[in-house]
């Protein structure tokens, strides 16, 4: 109790200049020591992902990673991603769009560890088409929160990997959003289809990736195109070397031509640098204009909502 | 020679009335035994595909499936399908379309084997889409020679399958044809992706599959649409019972809406009966036309081959 009450004064004024920012993903866990500015002041990772904690055991993972951060005026740990899944430590529901930074801080889900200890998982994000198929996300929510100042009123973001977001942006909002499975799908073909074993070498070849594109174009759809890529390669008129960039293309074709809402505007691209580079690199191939964000977002957008965090 | 001189006469009145044709793929080889009007009088089979042939020794492997029906007058032996291709027994070189039955039969390719015994393999045929792309078949042709007189001067016919097929038939030659990898992606995405842990029982679920088909005609395109499988599952509205023949059905509705060609026309069906039935389904939803072939049209292609073979 004495420590507690020496304690209150000092929590009370250092809550309001840090946080502990956790990115917690099913394959990865990203720690950020946060001031409110956004500055990140220490940072550390591991391969501890939501599926690698045995027994769901997430208090004492968490606990591990960051208990010397935990000193008193270390402000509050917010997290966000898997961990707030159905196979996480808790299920944060999904929030229906449109919602803006408040919508999300006020339903940022509250658990605890160890010794009184406190933490918040933030909430993904639901989402119907205009066919009204739902869509989730979880984790990117905070990535858009955190580059919503260097947008204008009405954008499109686009989170390319292995389930590429597109996302509306609309006064401070994220309106609305769709989930294309690009990435896994070039995944799982490389890995596991015919068009696989004719795949040599692992370096991006550019003017395949190029012709990729250009044949989403075409018409027959993508099962067809699907199809070509080994034909091309029977024919000769695709190298093994070229036949994994190709692909890569063509699915990253696909994707972008079927974005019909953001024809006419600026694309922002938020992801990682090899990613977002051959996007932006497609993207001009459509003549369309984009533009690269700052990869590192998630922590400013959990910073943000740190802000919205009831005091003490 | 004395044998020879006694076979002889024997051969050439024989040959006329029976043939061997053989169907060897990838995982499989079948023989029928068949009279001239295309009759089978006798057929065997063996899982004895051309990837199961050990130290690709084809000719013992022939000789141990059929040596019994080799004796004076059995007729010609002939193959179709990947026996011919690069990894067979030798490449029977794509004959580019368009190609009718006396083109496919001049370009039978002779391999002998055992003492003196002589088979023909069938080529295979190439085509090129509308942007020049090309894409090749081996072992169709001969069932769509099998079915060319059951057809009208114009016909669209579709092979389902893991390569499905979509073959232009004119005045019976093979006009033009495409590929589209609608089998082999529901099986890698069924077994390999986030989408096949959901997947629960092995029924089919006819309603399921209808909705999936129905899904195809939404705007977002097909990489959107297969995440839409996962989100539905989350939200609780595709059982987990019905999510393999959703997705089923929404591999084949794109399929099938990608076939421009074919929207006014009469769509004949060549395949299993599981499948047909499917894509039955699937074009009756889509407001097309459908009739089924019988599947078993290779033998008598290869019988139609079998008559332009020279005389010996």
């Amino acid at each position: 109790m004495a420590g507690e009450q020496s304690n209150g004064p000092l929590r009370a004024v250092y809550r309001l200049h840090l946080m502990i920012a956790i990115d917690w993903g099913t394959s990865s866990f990203r720690a950020y020591r946060v001031a409110a500015d956004g500055a990140v002041l220490d940072k550390r990772s591991a391969p501890l992902g939501i599926m690698q904690v045995e027994g769901r055991r997430f208090a004492e993972a968490l606990d591990s990673q960051i208990a010397d951060w935990l000193e008193p005026g270390a402000g509050p740990v917010l997290m966000s991603g898997m961990i707030g899944s159905r196979q996480g430590w808790k299920e944060a529901p999904y929030v229906a769009c449109p919602a803006g930074p408040e919508d999300i801080a006020q339903r940022l889900l509250e658990v605890s560890w160890g010794a009184g200890r406190r933490a918040w998982i933030a909430p993904g994000l639901s989402s119907r088409d205009a066919a009204g198929v739902p869509d989730v996300m979880r984790g990117e929510e905070t990535q858009i929160l955190g580059v919503l100042d260097q947008l204008p009123a009405s954008a499109w973001i686009c989170l390319p990997g292995t389930h590429s977001k597109w996302v509306e942006v609309r006064e401070q909002r994220i309106a609305r959003f769709s989930t294309h499975m690009t990435g896994e799908v070039f995944a799982v073909m490389k890995a596991h289809s015919i068009l696989g074993r004719m795949f040599a070498g692992s370096a991006t070849d550019l003017a395949g990736f190029d012709a990729g594109v250009q044949r989403a174009r075409d018409p027959g759809g993508l099962l067809h195109h699907l199809f070509g890529v080994r034909a091309r390669g029977l024919f000769g008129e695709l190298a093994d070397q070229s036949a994994a960039s190709y692909l890569s293309g063509l699915l990253i074709g696909h994707e972008l031509l079927s974005i019909s809402g953001a024809h006419a505007e600026q694309v922002y691209l938020l992801g990682s640098p090899e990613l977002t580079q051959l996007y932006q690199r497609a993207l001009e191939q459509l003549e369309r204009r984009s533009t690269t964000l700052d990869p590192d977002a998630a922590v400013r957008g959990l910073s943000r909502l740190a802000q919205h965090l009831p005091g003490e």
